[in-house]
This record gives structure tokens, sequence and C-alpha cells, in this order.
């Protein structure tokens, strides 16, 4: 069972900004930046281009929604979103805050304490 | 006008692996790895959650396609997805085959012949 089938069970807390039926996006806990969130299916697939076309496009649909919350939430240039998977082996849209290169190519990393990361939660779930 | 609107006109010349209508599929002629290309949406947005839902799916449903053909011909672990844009104020998603982090952290590139780009873009072709 992955790490974040067992944040969507609730056995791992998270900081949630979105959920429907198959979706949920919650924070990054090791953000590149600030606001940069996860968007993950339930169903716990590795890689995806393995997700039906119907799975991918409906995730893709969710993470446009979820981007637009991040955008109203989170000052930045532009929102930026990133599929990699080499870590994780459970399928997750990166949607991170951009004002930088650097933001999204997961050199640095950001520290943000308990209240920031529940602010942000809130504040991009009250955009969703 | 953008490069890529230029690529799209024929202005400046591309290693075309895919096009429709809207998009279109080609080469990134200084590629973070092997078959990392890049594609676009023929109207010419800046910010990729500026496009309209609809083109914003269309354009994602179009990069499924050519993903999976992308895994057909090239060997990697798996393929990459990226949109970040604070370069090219035009859209494009990158697909990028992956083998290590590094192939997605646009900090290293890969230098290909002629031959190479052309061998690559005709396989990838004939797989979508």
């Amino acid at each position: 069972m992955s790490v974040f089938t067992k944040i969507i069970t609730g056995e791992i807390p998270s900081y949630k900004v979105a959920e429907n039926d198959d979706f949920i996006a919650f924070l990054d806990i090791n953000p590149n930046a600030k606001g940069h969130t996860l968007v993950v299916p339930k169903k716990e697939v590795d890689k995806v281009f393995d997700l039906s076309k119907e799975e991918y496009n409906a995730l893709m649909s969710f993470s446009y929604e979820v981007a637009k919350a991040i955008e109203k939430a989170v000052p930045c240039l532009r929102v930026g979103m990133s599929v990699i998977g080499l870590e994780v082996p459970h399928v997750h849209v990166h949607l991170i805050p951009l004002n930088e290169m650097a933001d999204i190519q997961f050199s640095k990393k950001v520290k943000l304490s308990n209240e920031e990361f529940n602010s942000l939660a809130a504040s991009i779930a009250k955009n969703f």
C-alpha cells in the first residue's frame, strides 16, 4: 500500500485541498515552493500513462480545477505541472506555484510550519 | 510570434512526430534526454491554465497519445510530463523519456546528430 493510499484512507494525515470520488489533492509536505500540491487518483496505479485514457483525462481535468484554485490562493508567476513518479509508485501530479525555474527542478525545498500548511490548504480549498 | 508558431507555420523546420488540426508534437532540439518531445497547441496562448478547460483537456488527451508512442519507440523507465513555460510564452507540454530524476530537472542536456533526431522522430511518428 503506497504512502498516498495511506493518506487517502486517512491512516496518514494530510493537508487536503480538494477531493471527489476518484481523486484527492493535498499539500506536498516537502514542498519545492509554497502551495506545492499533489493530485492523486484513489486507484493505486504506478505510471500515469498506464491509466486508461478516460482515467487520465479525468485526472488532468481535476488537476486543472485544482491549479486554478492554487493560482487564486498563492501569489506566483504561473502554476507549473509535473508528473515524474520515479520515487513513489502511485500516480501523482505535482502542481507548483512558480516564480523561478528552480521551483520545478526538485533541487530546493522550503520549510513551512504546521500553521502555514493549514492556512495554505484552507486558502486553496476555499478557492476550489 | 513565438518560436513555436514559427515551427507550426513551417518558417522554422522541426523534427515532427505528430500533428492534428489543433496540436503539433516535435522533438526538443535541446533535449534533456533522447526522445524529449514538445506538444504545442497551434493557438498561441502563454499559460497552460489560461487555456479553456476544453482546450486544455484536448491538449492533455493528445499528449497522452504522443506519450504512448514515445514509450513504444524509446527505451526508458517511464515517460514523464512537465509544463513550465517560464521561457517561451507559448504553451508546451514536455514529454521526456526518464531513466533518472536528472532527465526531468532541466539541468543536463544531451547532444544528438541530425540523423539521430530524424530517426527518433520517424520512430515515434510510426508508433503514433
